[in-house]
């Protein structure tokens, strides 16, 4: 099951010719949602070829323009689309305010029905569900209020071996050996380890933008396979980082390597750095599994 | 003098690969305006090098987005760029409301002032006078509440046939004859055009987007030096134009015709035209100094 994650904008504070503002793309298989939404989106999207139809949901992380001011007209073009299926919008008080009130004065009526939830309290929890995923907000500390993602795929069931398991199983033995249950068979119990083996550890990506340094975050985004921490600055500018509640490459290393990350993806560049390499190496220095988001790449996890 | 109108985007409804929804910059020698400012309006002003912190105002016809989307992250980068300068926006009701609250739920205060006008009636008026431009308001049949504008070079005064003047006039005298007024020395009277000739006629730019076909606007764009006027369709589409309050190519070249403009430039394209030719030829047909709205062009009137 492929779980990835495409960037559409990797710059901050304001669109250049080179960088666009936040916004990625995330699918696990067929469910896409798309996560911070910097004006100019809509055109990434199209850029890279990915259908904005097929969108289930867009998380908006807080209000900064850089952060939403592509979400009005992106939902206006998938009107325009004549889209009819539900779109899903999570985003903080005032989201919704914002959003309705532009389409009042343009007297749009959108073709499709928008299920809006608006994320009141900073406290993390589990705001969406799906069959294969859970989405939990990770409280940051910036400016206003800002939540962080964390998409969490479900824990899938164990995996059978195939050639150790007794002939002629019932479809209930089955079920209950895939999770976890040792097997009885007449009036004898075998251990289910020797049955199957477990699951694929459950990858997560989080997304964490805007935020100062904050150790805290570790704790919420413990252990996930990709994180995504912005590093507006390098650390030359730490003070300015600190001031403007925002991350240097370095802060955002130690973050992951204090939640024990699998790998972390550094973002949300200051336009000052044309060139991104050294924030790079700064971040690698501390957690060499880095990488850059890079607009159009897709990271697998 | 130069007065001249840069395209920044010429598509409608929403942004493509090729073509930006509306935005003009319209410079009157080093006073310069921003007429629509659609999605990614700032991104296209970087891309032809047309500085923002330059702009003395803007002017918004109506509240479809792809009319000013833009707007909001326009005026957030400028604040982040520190301008100082006053700024002052025309535009429909609303328009301030929408702003004003984007701005305090991203705890922004802006680094300039702001003087914002709201044109809240559909009437023809002026609206805004510097020492060399005048802008009135042209009511347009659409949608939603819209108006055009028109920016009117002030009449010059008379230019002096040096070779032909008195010696010794006093400065008063040359005042007078610049203005108009016949010549008195010594108790006799000798008519103004034997020491002057009258000055270029004043150049008028007539912005008119959206509207659908109204003979009634030729008269409030007679006798202009350039009428841009929308084309959203070809004729073969002229129910749907009419449906939808918009005008074909040979719509926008019989309003060319009826208000005597000099020139006529279309835009404002549907993205079903990937080739916009047909339409030139469509308008042209009817008003031969027909020409194609074009981004990063610049019209001199």
């Amino acid at each position: 099951l492929t779980f990835q994650v495409t960037i559409l904008g990797s710059g901050s504070a304001t669109p250049t010719l080179n960088r666009n503002p936040s916004a990625q793309i995330l699918c696990y298989e067929n469910e896409c949602y798309l996560i911070d939404c910097g004006e100019g989106t809509q055109v990434q999207m199209l850029r890279y070829k990915l259908r904005p139809g097929r969108l289930r949901g867009i998380f908006i992380s807080h209000l900064h323009g850089d952060h939403y001011f592509g979400l009005i007209g992106l939902l206006t073009t998938l009107s325009l689309g004549q889209r009819t299926d539900e779109l899903k919008i999570f985003g903080p008080p005032g989201l919704r305010e914002i959003i309705s009130l532009q389409l009042s004065y343009s007297d749009t009526r959108l073709t499709y029905p928008v299920d809006f939830h608006e994320i009141a309290t900073p406290d993390a929890q589990t705001i969406y569900e799906t069959s294969h995923l859970t989405v939990r907000t990770v409280p940051l500390r910036h400016r206003i209020h800002c939540t962080g993602f964390v998409f969490s795929e479900k824990p899938r069931k164990r995996s059978l071996l195939r050639d150790k398991l007794p002939d002629e199983l019932t479809p209930e033995q089955i079920r209950l050996l895939k999770e976890g249950h040792d097997l009885v068979l007449e009036g004898q119990t075998y251990p289910n380890a020797a049955f199957t083996t477990a699951p694929p550890l459950p990858r997560q990506y989080a997304y964490c933008s805007d935020t100062i340094y904050d150790e805290a975050l570790a704790e919420h985004v413990r252990d996930v396979t990709l994180l995504y921490h912005e590093a507006t600055f390098g650390q030359e500018l730490a003070e300015r980082a600190s001031k403007t509640y925002h991350s240097t490459a370095h802060q955002a290393a130690q973050i992951a390597r204090l939640a024990g990350a699998k790998a972390l993806l550094i973002g949300h560049y200051s336009s000052r750095y044309r060139d991104v390499t050294p924030l790079l190496r700064e971040a690698q220095a501390v957690f060499p599994n880095t990488r850059l988001a890079t607009e159009g790449e897709t990271y697998t996890l």
